[in-house]
């Protein structure tokens, strides 16, 4: 017997059908003997539909308020869920995010889980309930309030919730089949992985991957909890996102090799920024930077020109994500003079693609099949920047799907057939 | 400055405007130096919506789980209105029923409150800030589980939160302006009382009269709580429930001879069962009306014909609310044997009309006045019910409205001029 951590998704609960369709897959697990936990978030746009009504009575909610307007969505979901699998004949009892034990610092909107002390849910598996936990919020001791995680909330309350218990495996649920060798929807080709290290799988989402939050992929690694990704809709297995010593050693106890690309990914949530005509002084570059960083702007890739000699001025160039794009610029033009650059220049027309794999560390031109794809394609690459087991390269936009297909191909990641791509809002 | 307990209900709170509405009401009792908590129903019709929701994945839903998602809506509503206050510029904190210290049985769906213990709010008014609680639900020690009050539960948890507070009075808004002589859609000269004793308020209740619920005045009586029922619509004063002793003392002093009848209740909620060719020996009645308690059903008014002597067996007539009408029907039915009668009629065809006075007690020909009024109306009566401040009569129901206008005028109840409705759902 196992334990077994599940989390739903609130495209998997948007309705009262969806409900009882998860509701009788928590059952089937448990009938196969082991015990449940659930994670779940809000039902479909509950969400936003709250955050709507909440911007219609003030423009800028108080934050704790919002906390507690958001932690409601869950549990509408937990109770509705555990009513369901309770009229199969089970035991079921939900639990909101503070009864849970699901202890958080106190940064309304997306705190930190800071302890786990999950009592009551131990309790209640001692004594044969299936236990649905609200996905996504937590309690303060302090304050004694509750909060809510932020992005990717629900993923990071079942992979807490899997370490706390000590779960067997924490099973994230979606309406894809697992990770893929690259978006289906961009590459029919796409392939599903069977397992891939959780290096990899953090570099795959934080370049554009969406099937789970990077911060759920970190809280996993560091507690050594195994992430199971798997659809909703199909019984059969997922993708393991296993951590990269135990990769390491099934791959040599299966006498396979690594394979060197474990994916491509593709992101057009970005921006590219450039700051034309900057001096070219020592410090102008921190300068730059540490005002765009208090703007509250990420930035991801960044690249300089080489100087002009004959102007003494260069051009610098950032992506960040698009949203984030107008107070990045908006800091830069209040700073203007005291940079002193000449004008600034905003493209919201690019394409991010990036090539993940733990066997770039031992594997040379790696890089080079990647520049020959894109090349014999003709499609122009317009930055560049690499960690140790990814590449990255921007693109046009509108070249990006040409690019990630003739790059999959390249790697040999190309499947047999076409992916299914399910039915879905895609969370 | 006082301490003011306002309660809100769902009509008041049903969308983003009559948010921001409700919240400029509680800043300007604010303004006026006042310490505010307010308890919030949940908005409009997300309660029902809700249960349609859990009949939808649950023929008989958990009560456990129905009150953690019922709970839910007050969640909703009272952080919008605290952020709708907070962005007025007022400090606004919202709290949930176990928060809020509102201590229940475990009895889910219809909790009774053991306890209130408001030492956040106490903490929360002593930093100044407006305190927002949620409605209808509270929180049970042993099992820690959230418990719902059942019907009217948010009048009840302003009144003991102004009971626990020591308030100095408990304004409950509504979309009426008061308590009237009689409902203002069946005798349009129904006039609002400026002041109401709690008994006569009860029996009003109790019969028919919706603006207040029984549950709350009866707390409000027993722990000395002064209740103004007001409308959201209007500043002008509503009315005044206090208590019997109070009431009479008032009377003295102002050296106004107390109105011996205070308002006409209407009800046509009501069935009558009757019960045919029941043997006319001891104990009979106590078996039928055991079996009827039994199933659940409250009974109201009882009456019992006359022995036709020839046959040795009578008929019992009851009535009871029209929803309990088939479970006490398919429960005397399933006993029908062992009872002995002959068969059952159902009528829900049936209106009950109150005439209710403390004035009663001290005052002869009241009754008479009654059924003068109804013979000339050639209202027919079909049974009779008195309590010590009460008469009641059971009409045809499409007899009833007319039947109440002659009533209200026979006892000089009606006004000079026809009430003023407000737009609103009637709660």
């Amino acid at each position: 017997m196992a334990l077994i951590v599940q989390k739903y998704g609130g495209s998997s609960v948007a309705d009262a059908e969806s409900i009882k369709r998860v509701a009788k897959r928590i059952v089937d697990t448990r009938r196969a003997g082991h015990d449940v936990v659930v994670a779940v978030s809000a039902m479909g746009d509950t969400t936003d539909e709250l955050l709507d009504l909440a911007a219609e009575v003030a423009p800028i909610p108080a934050p704790r308020e919002l906390d507690m307007l958001l932690s409601s969505g869950e549990r509408i979901s937990m109770a509705l869920l555990a009513m369901a699998i309770h009229s199969m004949g089970f035991e079921a009892r939900s639990f909101t995010g503070s009864q849970a034990g699901m202890i958080t610092d106190a940064t309304h909107g997306a705190a930190r889980i800071v302890d786990v002390t999950p009592v009551r849910l131990r309790e209640a598996l001692d004594e044969g309930a299936i236990v649905i936990v609200a996905g996504f919020q937590g309690f303060n001791r302090d304050t004694r309030d509750i909060t809510t995680l932020g992005r990717g909330g629900s993923d990071t309350t079942a992979v807490a919730l899997a370490a706390a218990l000590d779960a067997d495996v924490c099973e994230i649920y979606s309406d894809v089949d697992g990770i893929f060798t690259a978006d289906p929807r961009v590459v029919p080709k796409a392939r599903k992985l069977d397992r891939i290290s959780s290096e990899e799988m953090l570099e795959l989402a934080a370049n554009g991957a969406k099937v789970l939050y990077i911060r759920a992929v970190e809280y996993a690694r560091r507690h050594g909890v195994l992430i199971h990704a798997r659809s909703t809709f199909s019984s059969s297995d997922g993708t393991l996102v296993i951590d990269s010593r135990r990769a390491e050693l099934l791959a040599q106890g299966e006498h396979m090799e690594e394979p060197i690309v474990a994916g491509v990914a593709t992101d057009l949530g970005q921006a590219k920024v450039t700051i034309i005509g900057v001096p070219d002084v020592p410090g102008k570059a921190a300068e730059i930077f540490k005002i765009v960083a208090k703007s509250g702007a990420n930035v991801d890739m960044i690249v300089q020109n080489v100087s002009a000699a004959a102007t003494g001025r260069t051009d610098i160039s950032f992506t960040l994500p698009k949203s984030e794009a107008s107070m990045a610029l908006k800091a830069l033009a209040g700073e203007q003079a005291g940079i002193g650059f000449e004008s600034l220049v905003h493209d919201d027309q690019i394409g991010k693609l990036s090539v993940v794999g733990a066997g770039m560390r031992t594997h040379s031109g790696v890089s080079a099949t990647l520049f020959e794809a894109l090349s014999v394609a003709g499609v122009n690459i317009e930055m560049i920047s690499t960690s140790e087991i990814r590449i990255s390269v921007v693109v046009r936009g509108d070249e990006l799907a040409e690019a990630a297909r003739v790059v999959h191909t390249a790697y040999g990641l190309d499947g047999d057939a076409d992916a299914v791509i399910h039915a879905g809002t895609g969370r």
